[in-house]
């Protein structure tokens, strides 16, 4: 078997929408597809992968770098040694082939968008969902039949008022979510504790998270502390500067409850970083380290590796991203969560469509592979290429 | 004034050449041409900026992202408070709106390009080669007549035994350098030693530094570094990976020469990390930071800021990349010395044609801007554009 053509194209996907430190509106994604001469029901397999949230397309690497270099390679170099499927992690030595060491950014996304595809299309060809593909020949051999998750919202938008805020809350509990994060850093500390009360009063606090997205400054990062800290929240995502590790370790020291950053950082070794100088605390901090974003599945699972070396369990991360790469990697190799985007960063925000969300839980896609064709609206932009 | 065009192009740099953990055959560079208004001569001024050595084009960013948030701008807001000449930090905060906090990776390589650009078009317009405009505004006020350099060579390649590389230093000997730099790690322990006694039979051991481009382990880098200590080397470059602190922390506690390292590290808080936690010393060891790799001169003084802050000399930053960018801020903001390319990495290795070099001195080009009308091979790449 081999690949037979890689396609891809760019979409807008800008939103009016803000955290603390961006603004969605120009935000574009990348897609790609991976054709395969394997024909299953009377159609070749195709592995569909996106760049990962708000991280601007990349798929310009992909183009001129990547794709060319997967084609260079003896088809036959890319696959398992039964010769019956593609192996992902010779697919990502092909294509990670003359890069620089360091210098982690664009390419970690462009390499995420195509590694992606390359265990969408592998989970294809074994007939199995991702999860299930993922659980058998990389985690322990077995997965749960619903995972922990939590909704990312509570943005910051103009006009939007605390009422607007309630209602987006009180549409996310209806919709089975029990667990919910909102947005801080981007008003005066006195506005986000009002939005905060607000929350709090359809949200009990060991239920709410609130994330400041790397914007504050170490004196800002610790004044929110010592204001968040009579709350016990669920946790305080993302304090300061994703790489100022001196600045988490402050702040670890004096907040007590739960806290949680990673998803700017887009390499095992950056993560690597973050647990050796950071100050964080394996028994109770999350690491959310977006697979999307650093080098897709073949390297989180270095970044996994790596975690446990470092003292920590799997069950701290907590993959970014609310997307359905995360909702396999969680399932698949015993993550402890995963987030979700039901309504922003569409089409790759959520999960497939009618999938079940109650208690605080999702279930899986039974789909094979990831699941894209279960979810009408990525899949009519992908259908596209295939 | 304004900018009234950013014309972009990029051309394959491939070389037959490779080190430690590179290969430089597929290489291509991006060139950004930044088209004024300002008549000077009866031609309009035009900046000119390449992409860093040995990173690849990163044009599609500066095309997809960077060029529209320029012209996004109003035109006034990207001037100096005269309203006669750019500001290039108004241009590059413009450039950078909407990104991500961390992830510096080819965004940085993109932004530098445009960067370079700009400050190539101001201090044409100030009438001013760049380390002059860079002393006077953001330096000392003044500058030398020359700056340290030292020559970056010694590369593996095929068939290419020990007569071919003392050829090679000869030849760097006769073209007026003193200090040069060999590469290491890219062949057995042995036979690199013996590439390096052959290369003493022609330089001094204070006059040889050795660069083995971040691909050693710890236990390698410290096998490395016992064999080379006995010949006390001009320095020992990179001998681990470039965000693995750790590791450099342990050669610096182990290695009693000089150590040297940097160049992989895109970005001011990269950088800083490598400070905090890699164990260097101030009082002999050397930072490589690339500028037209980590965001260009408005990130660069902000790293400067930040080196002195940590307790570090500027005269201990040697900027890699043997470029006439180096060559500038090396002499505009009193830093340590600069490498050169002479004949690698063409057409932006290397200074203004008939530059003179002697004594382990190179001199500064007398042209507005960076100089690069006076370097043939770089201009007949770029004035295409303009």
């Amino acid at each position: 078997m081999r690949i037979v053509d890689i396609k891809e194209r760019t979409i807008s996907t800008g939103e009016k929408r803000s955290n603390a430190a961006m603004d969605f509106s120009d935000m574009t994604t990348g897609f790609v597809a991976v054709m395969t001469d394997v024909i299953r029901d009377g159609k070749p397999i195709v592995g569909y992968g996106f760049s990962g949230t708000g991280r601007y397309s990349q798929n310009a690497i992909c183009r001129d770098r990547m794709i060319p270099r997967i084609f260079a390679a003896d088809s036959d170099s890319l696959l398992n040694q039964a010769g019956d499927n593609l192996d992902p992690f010779k697919v990502w030595a092909a294509m990670m082939q003359k890069e620089k060491p360091a210098g982690h950014g664009d390419r970690a996304v462009a390499t995420s968008t195509l590694d992606m595809a390359v265990w969408d299309a592998a989970a294809k060809i074994a007939g199995e969902p991702l999860y299930a593909f993922l659980a058998k020949n990389y985690g322990a051999g077995e997965w749960p039949d619903r995972v922990p998750v939590y909704v990312g919202g509570g943005y910051y938008a103009p006009g939007r008022g605390l009422p607007e805020l309630q209602d987006e809350i009180r549409g996310h509990l209806d919709d089975g979510f029990t667990i919910v994060k909102m947005k801080i850093g981007g008003a005066p500390i006195e506005e986000d504790v009002r939005r905060l009360e607000a929350v709090l009063e359809l949200v009990p606090s060991e239920r709410l998270a609130v994330d400041a997205n790397g914007r504050l400054s170490l004196k800002e990062a610790l004044a929110y502390g010592k204001a968040l800290a009579p709350y016990q929240l669920r946790w305080y995502e993302e304090p300061g500067y994703p790489l100022d590790f001196d600045l988490h370790a402050e702040v670890a020291k004096q907040y007590d409850s739960p806290l949680a950053t990673g998803e700017n950082l887009l390499s095992m070794w950056d993560a690597k970083n973050l647990l050796r100088y950071g100050g964080l605390r394996p028994d109770k901090d999350l690491l959310q380290f977006d697979c999307a974003l650093s080098y897709g599945i073949c390297e989180y699972l270095r970044t996994i590796e790596m975690v446990e070396q470092e003292g920590w369990s799997r069950r701290s991360i907590f993959p970014h991203g609310g997307h359905l790469l995360s909702l396999h990697i969680t399932a698949g190799l015993g993550l402890g969560g995963t987030e979700a985007y039901p309504r922003t960063h569409q089409p790759v925000g959520g999960f497939t469509d009618g999938l079940e969300i109650a208690d605080g839980f999702v279930g899986l896609p039974e789909l094979p592979g990831l699941g894209f064709e279960g979810k009408a609206n990525f899949y009519s932009v992908v259908s596209e290429l295939a």
